[in-house]
């Protein structure tokens, strides 16, 4: 038996440089992918051999269902400190997943003091300070809220700090830039409790404090909390994930994973942001005049090449599909436009509908390889018509102290033996 | 402490009969919920007692994470062949379910003869039969293919067969309803495949088998094979899970479950169907004048209310948010309307945004109980403008030899206790 890999036809138009085709190729009828893949001959009858999983019962049903043994290299991969387990982070492995839902079990964890195992039962949320009527609550109480539910990615400001490194760091997608996840949230909208607490006129920041051992707090704006932000209970429809703050946490679309509590305990309306640790000492950018921003909550456009991708390979010349996630803290992605020539020529990429708010976009583009060296690279635009910065233009923005907020262009090199790496271009 | 749930100021506008509010009251600002839960004057100060899991670091980072133990109440509920336990289904618990997605280890199962156990490395996809090209794969070539992605319910054309009985099955609506399910799915167009091996005039069928057991069979017009069918390798955005056909199964959007193969192996193309058993003796239905329907593929309209629902409890009289799930085999969800006087006057509920064609929509209203007994009803329409029917009408169209497709409205009585019983009404 032999088998080809399918081929597009000499006279499929070109979108760009380095072999990339127009985007809507693949949604035409008629293509002449040129397989010829020969079967045996009893195949071809109809009697092809039996499978040895088909030659007894299979297993039984299961309460609750967990991925094949086969794909156990799906996993976080894990950084976190040594002498202080709790904390770290753990990524999301981008390049092996597909689509735009992230599966809880492979969201990305950020954690300052570990994980805390919450009795719901026990667990409250209290909202007071300067609101005229403070409010207490079980989650018995908080559940007869009415709800709402959206599809929103949480990234950390930390995600894709290795690309202010000198050198591009050598590793698989997720490992550079999976702290990035993307879920379908439901819960109570934070404006229906802040109405019913009644904020004071001098009310400007929440502060909100998690129920872990670090009892996490940060500073939220009141203007957020009474836009889009969630008092999130279900994520991709079932209960939270304890590693993403089971029973209870803050939703803030768009913006920076630090300011999205976890383990939500505590909303405390205050006059003066509270200065915790993590918007001062952490989650700031020192510039290069020695000034650091702060309280930077939204996260810019961003998009990154999933297939391939270092750690892939491809298996030899003709066509492939280019797919990659796309997404922005300040609304829809308008546009991805992708680059074989490492930034010479760009061709637009498909968006896959629907384009959600705030929430990763599948975006793909055919092309053809012939073989050669090549540089990979995607750039998003998104609905405001901020487009995502080139390396070089971020760094003569924001310096070289940087560490959080890197959003720039991520370029893959492309070898003659099908291998990629991370390059910059 | 106090804590009173919260209630909406007595002019709320009535939307219809039994305490149905306007499906907009919700997004309103500046509602007089009236709470004023009193909190000890330690919490008003900022000074909350710390909860005993903040005295210890939590736990630590994991490469697949898992639902709390808190939850561990949430499964599928199994019903299985004592004497051959592959065979039989297991219920996705939609009542302690929020959204719209289903978490893919809570997806329903439908097993003929249990969950092979596949190496994907040895699994192979044929398709031969009235081809010009037959094309024979391993998941390495199909992987080269485009791919798409879309969200799409599943739905076992046994699901809900309980309603044919004379009197109303007591049971959590998971185990009643519960062979339905939700996920965003990702894969190869059969089309592309399809043009690739370029079917014969004469191919009007396509008999997908899988790879179980029982080398489950169907056949399937070529008609939705070029139309919308998926060769799907992942669920929510990683690979299938096992009982949902990993590696490979065939996605037919909207139509019957037992028609999108799982475990394909292969796709022949024939000028008649094969006449399976499980499109003769089963899955076909038996109507009044003796005559039987068959290839009866798609799922019409149906919707049900999740919250409250049977094994819930109201906690007295006051505001609640009646939620539930809508979905049509034929496109999108027009509209949900919700009756809490058995079906004398109705609401239209709030739709969740985005509407997706042949996906779960999320519906919600807001009501009033005032402690008296009464009956909570829902009703869809899809975009075709087809209704969902009246129980009486399902029957009287269908007669009472009934099993499948059964997509009558669903009424769950309230009592004055709190508690909810299925009820037909």
């Amino acid at each position: 038996m032999i088998q080809k890999p399918f081929s597009l036809s000499e006279d499929s138009p070109p979108s760009a440089g380095g072999g990339l085709l127009d985007r809507r190729l693949f949604l035409q009828r008629g293509l002449a992918f040129g397989t010829a893949a020969l079967v045996g001959k009893e195949a071809l009858a109809g009697d092809l051999e039996r499978a040895a999983w088909m030659n007894k019962a299979g297993d039984t049903f299961s309460h609750y269902g967990q991925p094949s043994p086969h794909e156990k290299a799906i996993i976080r991969w894990i950084s976190n400190n040594p002498a202080m387990p709790g904390n770290g982070v753990s990524w999301t492995p981008l390049q092996q997943l597909a689509g735009t839902i992230t599966p809880s079990g492979l969201h990305f964890e950020r954690h300052h003091n570990g994980v805390p195992s919450i009795d719901p039962a026990q667990h409250r949320l209290l909202v007071h300070g300067l609101v005229r009527n403070p409010i207490f609550l079980n989650l018995d109480q908080l559940h007869r809220y009415p709800m709402v539910s959206r599809v929103g990615f949480i990234e950390c400001g930390g995600n894709s700090s290795v690309g202010w490194h000198e050198e591009p760091t050598q590793a698989a997608l997720g490992n550079l830039h999976g702290l990035v996840s993307c879920s379908e949230w439901t819960g109570v909208p934070l404006s229906v409790l802040l109405e019913e607490a009644g904020l004071k006129t001098e009310a400007h920041w929440l502060i909100a404090e998690g129920a872990d051992a670090a009892a996490m707090n940060v500073s939220i704006p009141v203007e957020k909390a009474l836009d889009d932000a969630l008092l999130a209970l279900y994520q991709n429809g079932e209960p939270l994930r304890p590693e993403n703050g089971y029973p209870l946490r803050l939703l803030l679309p768009g913006w920076e994973g630090v300011t999205q509590v976890k383990w939500l305990r505590r909303l405390e309306a205050a006059d003066q942001p509270v200065m915790a640790r993590n918007e001062t000492a952490k989650y700031t950018e020192l510039q290069a005049d020695g000034k650091a921003r702060q309280f930077t909550f939204i996260m810019e456009a961003k998009s990154v090449i999933t297939h391939p991708s270092p750690g892939h390979r491809l298996q030899g010349t003709g066509l492939y599909q280019i797919s990659g996630l796309a997404w922005s803290g300040r609304g829809k992605i308008k546009q991805v436009e992708v680059s074989a020539d490492g930034g010479k020529s760009w061709g637009e990429a498909q968006l896959q509908e629907p384009v959600l708010s705030k929430s990763f976009t599948r975006f793909r583009i055919p092309w053809r390889w012939d073989g050669s060296a090549m540089v990979l690279k995607s750039r998003a635009t998104d609905e405001t018509g901020y487009v995502q910065p080139e390396r070089n233009q971020l760094i003569a923005e924001r310096g070289r102290n940087g560490y959080f907020h890197y959003n720039a262009q991520v370029a893959w090199g492309v070898e003659p033996d099908g291998s990629l790496r991370h390059v910059y271009a």
